[in-house]
């Protein structure tokens, strides 16, 4: 299984990386050797499949993959077009040579899926002999439909091997399901599974990899690395009497349980694999003395490295002495360089020709954006001038509610904290400095009560519900789709429910125009939730 | 055919607004009353399908309805929760009562349509009687797929009447290709269609009503109003030999053939309704005296009244006074209040401190997308302390090319021009020119070479092809979908054309963070168009 790390539309790069795997594989005496679903292309290509032009060229290399790898069986993922259709095809390559071709059945058309507007489902299942094993190909989305699976794989019983192709996505809980899934469909065929997931990130989806293998009863066999490229090597082999049995070679990788871990880990793989995929070297995150912004930076630095990062702390006169002098200490902790750029003279000359428009004044909403923004602007003035990525701080529950400013704090290329919970955010800090084993992110900073610091006195409190409660409140609207009657049925005031779902529904336009962050829940802001912004459903109203 | 303007979620404004035209129609004796797909929650409602409340609050508004129009029939859309699966239904409500529900069989799920990922087709025709005549229901796409149709109507023939209700979207030509499957399907069953289409915008889509009656031999019998609301009244008649016929009843609506008055209605109506329905009353438009702000500013004139627009002015020292004099000029022409606020002493500030940093300086893209950015911050301010929605000038050729600064130009809650390619804009100009009878729009608007003015002697050709080159490549690149090697075959510029389609990828990020504007043509960016922001295929590369 070479979970390895497909980028979209890098035709040449991925032909690469398979060839060299393939070496490594063959040099260990491996019969088959199983990529990711669509690996030529990476995934998700979205409306690139549109183009004839991507289809030919992605065809094009898969021919040239077979022809440089002579040796041994390949299962490879690729877009196939035929008749003027699209498939999610796999494609056997035996010997340099394009055998077979496998296309997906069961095509996901939900949550961040789209296939059904790309491709049409296949109609027959595929066996072949892979050293006189009878070895079924499916990819992804195939086996998690048991019923559509007994039916299709039924007749072709019985079977020595079932591969998965995949490029299955990170949320939290979801490895769990994965491997329930793979290893009910071992169980059921009473065959080995081997499971070979994509790894890395695109956009806001992270592929967590965790390539296993499940024996004929289910059990796990073997797994690969998390969050990192592996080879994983198992062994497959069938006594006289026709018993089947999975061996792993090698130990198997270590698993990640924690869940706070996970996360950690889908937030750096997501934040380095979207700043180098889109070739930034360098990465900008405006500082605050507020955990998120902390938390940020931390983790921007587990991704390309402190030396890379470049702390901007922007302080007005509405910032208290300590929240600078914890920006700045942050900063110093991670080992990012630190800069500061005090706003105040750009306030001042923004409020005296603002004040040319007589209903102008320096309170209230308009004069507290009128701050972010200015900060919005000189992030992105240097992100200009030094060619760096700004990566937003805003985390889950500032986004759900609105609690923001458009072109302020949510200017930016990549916003790692968008769904991440804010109390999972002071989680994130725990081990953050649990790893480091030292406070890296100040005490101070944890235990501070929240505040925009747009006005004198400001509090988070004054606008939301305690963050504890508001997050029961967003997993169960945002993320379950339940409704403020259950909401409020489940234990929480009523008042506090109905605020934040109006807020919720009433910013779907500042989502709209935010940049893409990681994915780590069930349901995302996003490709995996899409609401309209003129909206007049009253969610509180019946 | 009671077209009218339904609004996303608003189940009792719908609800009274249906009511009212039943009223309507049965005074004025008719039989039956057709409302649009989806009509009681509006199209489309995304994501809010998921929400088992909302289906619920969405069928008690139905039973409602139902109660509420006690005589003759009415075909009501709306969405069926039945085990657990959700249909995009029709529900025949006779005297009060739903008798029948029909389920659309045929989903689309590409372009801007997810039905997919909602609903499952139905399994079954509905033919139903009313006054004695035997009548189909269909829903929208049902009809465009004639295999289909032919199939599943076949054996329930003869029919004395199709019905269809539609939310069909308006693109340019949209109306001559539904026109003609409404004439196809008339003529294959030999008898009327009876097509009701919504009317209104709901966020990047305009729906242009045109509701119309097809006789059976499939000629065009009567036509209702294009982008107004409208009920639309015919007679079949039904002889003793059988022989089917429509007439209209009352005069047809004026034809609206010609395109860019198409185009400018659908821009009034979508701009009108994204404002209203928003809660808007009040609109602003940065105004550079160039021709895209030209435009716009009239667009929102027509849309909601010059009164309720305020054009803002913000020269700075790269303006010509001739630019700076048009701006105003415009705005008085269309009667729009007109402030200016000068931006050179925020730039002055901003550059002061941005000088903190060793690498900054006052040249190159930093130093010009800086200026944007103050734009874009002061337009914000003002739209935060007046309660205006801000809109956006940028056009389709920019959009396309990303020649516009992110919270910069960008910066706005809808974007009028975003589907319009810069050459469409000079004719809009023509238009409104000529519907005025006066040069509204300043000659030297229309005839100055277009620059951003954001350092001195700036043209736009200074960086992007001329827009008559420009805007084909965009339309056979992004609408089309050809290949760099099939745009330069059509005989356009090989350097340009690689140079354009580079800059139309590379510039997706700043896409996926902009407002969304009305859909004109057959490929908008939104959900029309969905790529990956990472993606390193090379579209000139092979």
């Amino acid at each position: 299984m070479a979970q390895f790390n497909a980028v979209v539309g890098d035709l040449r790069g991925n032909l690469e990386r398979m060839h060299d795997l393939w070496q490594q594989a063959t040099r260990d005496c491996a019969d088959l050797i199983l990529f990711p679903e669509l690996a030529i292309c990476g995934y998700p290509p979205e409306d690139l499949l549109f183009r004839r032009q991507f289809l030919r060229d992605t065809h094009q290399a898969l021919e040239q993959l077979a022809r440089s790898c002579d040796k041994k069986t390949m299962i490879v993922g690729f877009p196939q077009l035929s008749n003027g259709r699209i498939y999610n095809a796999a494609a056997v390559i035996k010997e340099g040579k394009v055998e077979a071709v496998y296309r997906k059945g069961r095509l996901p058309n939900f949550a961040v899926f789209d296939e059904s507007r790309y491709f049409k489902p296949g109609d027959r299942p595929l066996v072949i002999d892979i050293a006189g094993y009878r070895t079924a190909i499916t990819i992804c989305f195939d086996i998690w439909d048991i019923g559509w699976l007994a039916t299709t794989l039924g007749p072709m019983q019985p079977l020595d091997l079932i591969c998965n192709i995949s490029a299955s996505p990170f949320d939290i809980g979801k490895f769990g399901r994965r491997q329930a899934v793979i290893s009910r469909a071992a169980s059921h065929f009473a065959c080995p599974v081997a499971y070979c997931n994509l790894v890395g990130g695109q956009d806001e989806l992270v592929f967590d990899g965790r390539s296993l293998v499940a024996g004929p009863d289910g059990h796990l066999v073997t797994i690969a690395k998390a969050f990192e490229q592996d080879l994983l090597m198992a062994e497959i082999t069938k006594d006289p009497s026709g018993r089947l049995e999975a061996r792993s070679i090698g130990p198997p990788a270590a698993m990640v349980d924690e869940t706070i871990l996970e996360v950690y880990l889908a937030l750096v793989l997501g934040t380095r694999d979207f700043l180098t995929k889109n070739r930034f070297t360098k990465a900008l995150v405006g500082v605050s003395g507020g955990i998120d912004s902390a938390v940020t930076l931390a983790i921007a630095a587990a991704a390309i490295g402190a030396g890379n990062v470049l702390a901007v702390t922007m302080p007005s006169r509405f910032n208290s002495p300590q929240t600078i002098a914890d920006a700045t200490q942050v900063a110093q902790n991670i080992g990012a360089r630190c800069l500061s750029i005090p706003i105040d003279p750009v306030l001042d000359a923004f409020h005296r020709q603002l004040s040319l428009v007589e209903d102008w004044d320096d309170r209230g909403t308009a004069y507290e954006n009128l701050q972010a923004r200015i900060r919005g602007t000189i992030l992105m003035s240097l992100s200009n001038k030094l060619n760096a990525l700004v990566l937003t701080t805003g985390n889950k529950s500032e986004v759900s509610t609105g609690y923001c400013t458009l072109y302020g704090d949510t200017a930016g290329g990549f916003a790692v904290l968008k769904d991440v919970p804010k109390t999972m955010v002071y989680e994130l800090a725990a081990l953050i400095n649990r790893q480091a084993g030292r406070p890296v992110i100040p005490q101070t900073t944890i235990t501070r009560p929240p505040s925009a610091e747009l006005r004198l006195g400001q509090r988070d409190t004054d606008t939301l519900p305690p963050y504890p409660i508001l997050d029961q409140i967003i997993s169960q609207y945002v993320e379950q789709d339940l409704s403020a009657q259950q909401i409020i049925a489940s234990g929480l005031p009523a008042e506090m429910v109905k605020k934040a779902i109006r807020m919720i529904d009433h910013s779907e336009y500042k989502r709209r125009q935010s940049p893409p962050g990681v994915r780590i829940t069930t349901k995302a802001f996003g490709k995996d939730r899409r609401l309209p912004i003129t909206n007049h459903y009253d969610p509180c109203g019946q």
